[in-house]
This record gives C-alpha cells, structure tokens and sequence, in this order.
C-alpha cells in the first residue's frame, strides 16, 4: 500500500517535493493545500489542490503532510499545529532555535498520537548526520562545515533591500586553500573570511550610484562585513540569462587522530554539489518521510530528527536486499 | 556506568580496538582473549590478556566482546558462536556471504537474548551507509565506490605466494580520470580497468627470474588481469623503509537526477582518506558497539548491521545535546 504524502505550501519546495513524490514508487500525492485561491495555484501534476482552511477534512486522506513553508515565521506555527492533526515532516533551519522548535513540536505530536520530523533537509539534514558519524568515530579531532559555491536566498534579499537596487543575486565560495588545508589533517583554525568568499551580481537603477551601493554592500555587518566579497553590476537580461538557477552545496570534512599515541591521522569527507537546492531538499525530505510513516505504524510517536531515523527505513527496499545489495 | 568491552583476536584489528576504547571516555576494555599462550601476547596497555578457553568464566564482566578475527575462516564460526553469550560486534567482510553469516548469527543472537552486530567498519560499513543514503535521496541515479589509495592485504599476499618473492606490497589506486568523469555527472559506464590501477612493489630473491614473476602477477586471474598492473623491484630495505604502513580510503559517489523531467543533476560523495585502515575500522566498531549496547538495554535482540543503528545511539552525547551542537 503506497505512502498518501499532502505538502502545505506550494513554492519552490514544494514543487520539488512534488517531483520527488513521482520518483518514489511506493508514494502518492493525495493534495497540495495553499493560503492563496486554490484556482490561481499551476502545479506541475494532478493532484487536487485545497485551500488551507480545508485541510482537516482530508485529515484521513494523507499518512504524512510535509510542511514546506519558511522557518522565519511559517513553520515555527504550521509544525506544532499540524503536527495535532497529521504526522509531519519539516525544514525547519533556523539551527539556534531547533531545541525550542523540537520541544514545541514533540509535546503537539504526542498529543496528537503522530511522527513529527524536524529540520530535514542537507543543512540542517544530511550534513548534520555527517557531523554526526564522522564524530562519533573519530572522536579526538575536529570537523568543519564549507558551503558553496551556491545562491544564497537571505544575502540576496539583503541586497536588493539597498536603494537603488533591482535584483540581486549573491554566491557563497568556499575558499579553495581552506579546504586544502583542512584535507590536509593539519586541523587548522579558520576565521570567517578565511573559509567563505562572496560573491554579488547585482542590477542597479539607471540612476543609482553604484559606488554607494558596492560599499553598502561591503559593510553590511553580519552578512558582508566580515568576508571578503566582490560585487559585479550587471544588466536585468543577464542576471536573468546567466544566474537564473539555484545550484548550491558543500563540505562536511572531519581530520582526526587514532593510535596510541594519536599518530595516525584519518580524513573523512562529505560533499554535495546540487544543481537545485530545492529539488534536493525535497529528496532528503521524501525518503525521511518514508522513515517517519514506518516509525508511526511501529507505535512511535513525537519528534524525530534525522538522528533517530534507522538508516535502513529510509528505503524502499527490505532489510534483506539492503544487505545484499548494498552492505 | 560505562561500557565494559572484551577483544577476541590480538591482531591489527584487535590493537586498533585497543586504542580507540582509551578514546571513548564511556567505556573501558575489560579483557582481551587469544588463541596464543596469554603470557606471549605482548600489548599497549594493562588490560588483563586471558586465553579463549576461559572466556565463559568472564561472561559477566562483559557488555560486548569485540570480534577481530579474519573473515575467511574465523569469524563464519566465531560470531555466531560467542553470539550465544555475548552481545557481539565483527568486521565480516565477504559480501558475497553476508546473508548467510547474517542468518546465522541472527539465530544464535536471539537464543542467546543477545545483540550482534555483523560486517561494521567502513566497506562494508560507512560506505554502505552511503550508498544507502544516496540512493534514497536519488533515487534516479547510480553510485560507484573507488578504492585507494591504500595497501589490498589479500592482493599483497598472492603475490607473495609467486615463487622467487620474498616479500611484497600492492596499493589499489583510483584512476583519476574516471573519478572525474563521475564527478561530473555523466554516470559512465566503467570497466574494472577502467576504475582502478594495481601497482607491486616486490622484493625477489637474488637469483629468481624477475621477468617471470612480473608475467605471473599481471597474468593472475580475479586478483591482477583485469586491471592495468605496475610491477615495481625493490629492496628489502626499501620495503620496510617506504612500505611499512597500512594506509587506505576511498570514494562513494552517487550522482542523480531530480526535477519534472530529470532536467537537474546533483552529486553526493563521500570519501575517506585513512593513514591505518585497521584504525580506522576499529574506530567505526567502538562506536557502532556503543550503540548495540543501547539496543540491547532497550531490549532488542537478535542481529543487527549498521543499516540498523538510530545516528544518536553512535554518540557519547545525549539526545538534546546533538540537536543543540550537531544539527
């Protein structure tokens, strides 16, 4: 029997999630909810789409609903709150607050006799469960976290919030030395600057004067004051040709020492490079989604985190072909 | 209270075990078993050295014994053995028959009300964890797993059987431009040749015929004539200068695709680069060890592998304390 998925909020998640649905054999979407008139909502498939205020009615309708609104002000309400109704899955990324969100979830998830995973995704997600292992085998060491090279959605909204601004797009650059340095076990210490480039492509007004807005850029504390980074002004046509795309990624990279003596050392490496941020997300989400239905039918209940999902019940396949095939 | 660990075979393996206990404040080594005469075995540290035959007079100091035996001939007998007495955790590493010595320790492990743990260390073990993830995220894709640069024990030994050779080392080595080609998302076709080299340093008796024994090498069926194979002639000497570690590591990478119409691509990879493979697979087992503890004490029983294994049951750290920093 197929895994009935519903996804609240119809953006660029949740078309990915959309499209990651279809690649999932043992899954189905049964519906898309909005807040906007479900008429003026173009899905790519043919799934019913509801508004918002309806979705209780299709409570028996979905095994799992995948929430696939903002962590600034949507989730931190849309979890708890559905997670009453329906077994859950999030985003949820805002790393300082997932102790709160997870609390504020699990105590709505048990209530409601449901799963609710949080915070699913590469970062927080799979990345974390890099960390995770890589520090859990080699405990005496140190990990490090690069991103990039990717768009990142909050530096550009910083941008095209200056006047004068039209449209901005911003890169994160992991520096290539960096990297070298840490593959290369010397386990070094690394300022921000040291570790992130970015860099702006951004439109100007006609009339803006460009040099002001460079250096805007330059100083903004928090998001630009402490890297280095290069700002390009460009026209509205090739900002549109040339970074139309939402490609990102990263490095988890863990040096650590073993031995009696710790003479041995040991690099381990993750990395993603993602044509679709998005997309990706939405992938991690669909197979932890399939975990999460597995725990709820086995009598859990309350939240979860990737941490607790057993590798194996993210698969479609059984336990015995996993060993088979892939042990 | 911490985890108290017994060693079964004093090897490599078992001295790799040995150190990385003294790494993992939550448990202590508590006793090592042998076959040889107790008193010969010469070790790191102070932990009491008993001989195999005592080891049911010390079933109850132990919360999980360690198996560090070989795949080939002792661990098919030995798990499933000590499985009946002990929560037990080993490195089998035949895949071909990993079914098999699963069913059999499974059923031994359950009589027993025991927790086993089979085929941990990094391939199989974190390497297959990593094809298993990846291919839950990417459905739509295909993974490779490259070896090297590192030492093949099983290879450096069939050349030591070639007669005129005294000693020899072979190192698997990934040919890079294969890497590359499915780095780049292309997902080639690969031969064996084409993935991986095979280079022997070889120290020959003074009077063998070195030609001869090059041909053989490079002629062996299964072990060298699918591969491009360099055969180097070296000293003793030279041998135990330059030769003398047992490095290893290597790449699992899945590229996939995602998108309505497959139109994005992406790459996960994952890679280790080791300076003691036997470390390194020691360091994976105390982890994975800590966790079958825990599934013991919440009462499962039976067989288990590191598909099996909830993240956070690897970890010293308690659940909040790995959303808090880890997530």
């Amino acid at each position: 029997m197929s895994i009935k998925i519903g996804i609240l909020g119809y953006g660029n998640l949740g078309r990915g999630i959309e499209c990651a649905v279809r690649q999932n054999p043992d899954m189905e979407l049964r519906a898309i909810f909005t807040r906007r008139p479900p008429e003026s909502v173009k899905i790519l498939g043919d799934a019913p789409v509801y508004h918002i205020d309806d979705i209780l009615a299709h409570k028996d309708e979905i095994d799992l609903l995948i929430l696939c609104g903002g962590s600034a002000t949507d989730l931190p309400v849309q979890t708890p709150e559905y997670a009453k109704y329906f077994s859950v899955i999030d985003s949820f990324d805002t790393h300082a607050k997932i102790p709160e969100h997870f609390d504020n979830v699990d105590k709505a998830a048990r209530e409601g006799g449901n799963i609710a995973v949080i915070s699913c995704g590469w970062d927080p997600g799979m990345f974390s469960l890099n960390r995770l292992y890589a520090s859990c085998i080699l405990p005496e060491g140190k990990d490090y976290t690069f991103w990039g090279k990717g768009v990142s959605q909050g530096h550009s909204d910083a941008i095209r919030r200056i006047e004068g601004v039209l449209d901005a797009r911003q890169y994160t650059i992991p520096v290539d030395s960096a990297l070298e340095a840490v593959r290369s076990g010397k386990a070094p210490e690394l300022t921000t600057r040291e570790k992130h480039l970015r860099e702006c492509f951004v439109v100007a007004a006609e009339d803006a004067d460009k040099a002001r807005i460079e250096n805007e850029i330059k100083t903004m504390p928090n998001y630009f004051a402490d890297y280095d980074t290069t700002v390009h002004f460009i026209t509205m046509e090739e900002l549109k040709r040339d970074h139309n795309g939402i490609p990102h990624g990263g490095f988890v990279i863990r040096s650590g020492k073993t031995g009696w003596e710790g003479e041995n050392t040991h690099i381990i490496e993750y990395s993603l490079k993602l044509d679709s941020n998005p997309e990706f997300t939405a992938s991690v989400i669909v197979a932890c989604a399939r975990a999460a239905v597995r725990m709820k039918k086995e009598g859990f209940t309350g939240c979860k985190t990737i941490f607790d999902l057993p590798p194996a019940y993210l698969s479609v396949k059984s336990p015995e072909e996993l060993r088979k095939a892939m042990l």
